[in-house]
């Protein structure tokens, strides 16, 4: 509040701020209806003339004078009976003015309120236009403010400027402009909250790389909404599909003291150092030890070493083999000190498990969800999309639109290998079955070979995939697959998973791993174990194929990276 | 595998889970159709006469005879097309029989197939029950197989017995029994996997304690598939409750740097002690160290201490203010030691945020999802709200009516100490204004003053709430809310956020924390601020609400708790 502006136009700004006290509830209800009555709107305005210094008093005239009937705090007499909770309704936004196909033209004539923040503000000689975003869609409401308008004189005194909260009640008109079919011609301009001039957003264009040091005011800019309105849409329509799909949401555990994960850099989680605010300047003596001068981990939380997940996948089949079909949609970790665009040390995995499934309804399942869900933000993140295929990636609509389309192209690692080692291109890492496919390959195959269509890779050699993994009947590959799509790379990764007791444990033996750790794992394959199959996706590489998004860390509200995790 | 059974009838089983390989596709197209044809229908069905000795062979027969015509594995010559990925069709389950009004009555005679696991088996004289159940609903379906069928030899061998899964193909008729209308006459019975005896979830009921040792199996019981379906159904009516209502999901951060948490017991993140397994022999010395004996901090994997985050609020505040209404829900820890019914180490939260909004909007919208919710599951979970009204908590099907029907009631503070000051009744904790309201008083309220209806205390004294909640013009009360329900008390918390910076700043100061810690949090006031409110409700807390069950370990698949982070 250390902006610089008129005193006079301040204290309107705080008189308003301070109205906003638990006493004056029936404000906000009115707040909620879109199109208020001028017989109340008066009340609600703020003009010096109408408020008087006490605030209390003040907000009691407006209690009374637009209360509903129903009183907020009981009257001793009727204590016992309580008062009762206000009704809710949703709120009206500008996505409800300008989302609708006609573009807010359904709407001229009415008298509505906005309520957003200002993205800039161009004053012309005779009127004022002032871009007013709520962050319900990618629009802002252009509001059109004349000098007889009421509150005029907060532009004027220069109380409203970019980052600045409005309030604003005016008429839907037919828009001069070529922008927007409808703009709201201002009758009422309230400043709910000034912006300091200190603002970081301002009207000129900013870099990604600037406004991750900014994580907390980045949604209030274009891209920022439009990701997190997709990021919103695309976990939805993953709910919807997998739910209209007969399949069980299921949260697997974060913190896990199994000794079944392993693969991977995990993270420690221990009560054993001292926490919070002490702990910059905790001493390494105070970690309880043993006798041998290791770490006693019987006195920490857990009573053992405790990580964080890697995957919910091996949870996930513990309630397949109850519940059928089911699906984690919950935060995994990797410690992995890999300061890249792609990696994340925390991100939302997707982990579908299907009993009485095998390899082929896991690529079905696999391809049937991303298809449904790139339809889903086709459909319903329309004015988003268009954003990013104008400014983050052309052409990015008529790629997603083939991946609705298209049906995929599956073909075993071995056919893979093939198609490699005929190639008529030299690449860095040469191919021999056996290898770990590089991305140049795998961008050779969904590229090149089959024009930009989504690839599924199967059948991979046993000994570069994960022990759980089906054995395929040569001995030599695993029911794997890989799903690689244009500009990511793997966006999936599944495999049936080994139902045979023997061949589990003979796997488990080959990779030196201890069978005792697996117990319960192993259980399911002894109390009537059915073929099954699943994957993972990693949902913020969702978000960059959907979006055109360059780096990982802008597909995730708050970011996790090696030296990283402010906010 | 190791069950006691006879040599023969367990080749047939082995033999019908090893045609379960990558080159048997088009056996699950035909799993996923309900109404099998006849005419394909002995292919399917490894009776130890059509099963010829080489697995390869026999998968052959079955993908040349009931193949769709779409090749699964490309000849060299169309390679570079590559082979078309299956369609993927929803499973069939046995709730699509059973879960109708009419309880399957209008599949009378119909031929299909249900997989599932055996919950019992009743052998009579001329024919046999096999309960199966698929996890799909509660109810099993009655497999009624009479000597006469394929399979049945797996019935006499003992290859059926409690937890083995099987493949039953038969016909849809009306039971004789009183316990469902419908039964399945069995044509043929495949064991897909077979059941070691000691399978501990037998017949005879297994204690609740129990079971949570067994917690990969326990989904498999009435109770634990009752209480996954309906935190399932709650979940997605969550989701369902703020999409509609124009919310933004937003995934909070897990991992935190910030310094703004702090109250409560966090766990640490750290990669300085070794991960994983050898973890169990790391030795103190290993922790790097600065020259004062402090732990080095700068070397660990974020630069400095990182926690598990104990809420998103602060986090949600900030899309709030930018996209004016979201919600989170995810995963959240406290690191308390309390070893008791009602706490867990890892839950989920929903977090809701509103801007433009106060404290009357905030409770209206607590109860507007409350009772949506649990609307939700009345409609859509009938036959499991059935079974925990009968077994778990007799009547909770009314509690809850009640809580859809009844408007919620609402008093403040003060006179919730004013009502039990006049009380006829001695509390072990006397009630003086400025006091914590304990469970026994918040008992007396919920349950005596108002008679079961949920009630929402509010206007708190400053001194017992956090700092972030916004100052009442009284200036000993905050604009908080506290939601209690009956038997699980508080189960919604929330306020009206400080929005005005010169008051955030002062509490803090009253507070002695550090307002550089708070830069960003701040900055949400320096920049358009906005009056908003949020809450904060205990996921697994809502499922105790929603079945009656006692325990909170039970409401979670895989519950977190000190010395307890198996599976």
């Amino acid at each position: 509040m250390a902006a610089a502006f008129s005193p006079a136009a301040a204290a309107t700004a705080l008189r308003f701020l301070k109205s906003f006290s638990g006493a004056s509830p029936p404000l906000f209800s009115l707040f909620n209806n879109p199109r208020l009555t001028h017989s109340v709107a008066p009340l609600l305005l703020f003009s010096s003339a109408t408020v008087s210094r006490q605030q209390r008093a003040f907000c009691s005239v407006v209690s009374a004078a637009v209360s509903s009937g129903e009183a907020t705090k009981p009257e001793p007499a009727e204590l016992e009976k309580g008062a009762r909770v206000r009704e809710f309704r949703k709120k009206f936004k500008i996505a409800d003015i300008k989302g609708g196909p006609d573009q807010g033209l359904n709407r001229l004539g009415e008298n509505l309120v906005v309520r957003g923040w200002v993205r800039t503000l161009r004053v012309q000689s005779s009127v004022t236009f002032i871009e007013v975003n709520d962050g319900s869609c990618l629009s802002n409401m252009q509001c059109v403010i004349s000098s007889d308008a009421e509150g005029y004189d907060q532009v004027e005194s220069g109380l409203i400027s970019t980052g600045a909260s409005v309030w604003v009640q005016g008429t839907i008109v037919a828009s001069q402009g070529s922008k927007q079919k409808v703009e709201l011609k201002v009758d009422k301009l309230v400043t709910v909250g000034t912006s300091d001039p200190s603002f970081p957003i301002q009207k000129k264009r900013v870099s990604r790389e600037f406004l991750r040091t900014k994580a907390h005011l980045r949604p209030r800019t274009n891209t920022f909404g439009a990701v997190s309105r997709v990021r919103n849409a695309l976990a939805y329509a993953t709910h919807k599909f997998f739910q209209e799909n007969g399949f069980v949401w299921l949260s697997s555990p974060i913190i896990t003291a199994s000794d079944c994960e392993g693969a991977g850099e995990q993270f420690c989680v221990t009560t054993l150092v001292p926490t919070s605010r002490e702990a910059t300047d905790s001493s390494v003596n105070a970690i309880p030890r043993t006798k041998d001068g290791l770490i006693d981990w019987s006195q920490d939380f857990f009573g053992k070493p405790a990580f964080l997940t890697v995957s919910g996948q091996l949870n996930a089949e513990t309630y397949a083999t109850a519940l059928t079909d089911v699906y984690t949609f919950g935060p995994t970790f990797r410690a992995e000190n890999s300061n890249t665009s792609r990696h994340l040390a925390e991100f939302w995995m997707i982990e579908p498990e299907l009993a009485f499934a095998d390899l082929e309804d896991d690529m079905a399942c696999a391809t049937a969800y991303l298809q449904y869900v790139v339809e889903y933000i086709l459909e319903n993140c329309k004015e988003d999309m268009d954003f990013f295929n104008t400014w983050i990636e052309k052409g990015i609509i008529a790629r997603l639109s083939d991946v609705v389309e298209k049906r995929f192209v599956q073909l075993s690692y071995t056919d893979a290998v093939e198609l490699l080692l005929k190639a008529k291109k030299t690449f860095e890492f040469p191919v021999t079955w056996g290898c770990d496919l590089q991305s140049e390959h795998e961008r050779y195959i969904t590229e090149e070979v089959f024009g930009g269509c989504p690839v599924i890779i199967r059948d991979y050699p046993k000994d570069i995939k994960a022990f759980y993994m089906r054995q395929n009947d040569d001995g030599k590959t695993v029911a794997a697959m890989d799903m690689l799509v244009p500009r990511v790379g793997e966006l999936i990764g599944g495999s049936q998973r080994e139902e045979r007791l023997e061949y589990l444990e003979q796997r488990l033996d080959d990779l030196k791993l201890n069978k005792e750790s697996y117990w319960w794992y192993l259980d399911l394959r002894r109390y009537g174990s059915v073929p099954h199959a699943g994957f993972g996706l990693g949902f913020e590489r969702l978000v960059q194929f959907a979006t055109g998004i360059d780096n990982i860390r802008d597909a995730i509200p708050f970011p996790r990276a090696p030296a990283s995790a402010e906010f």
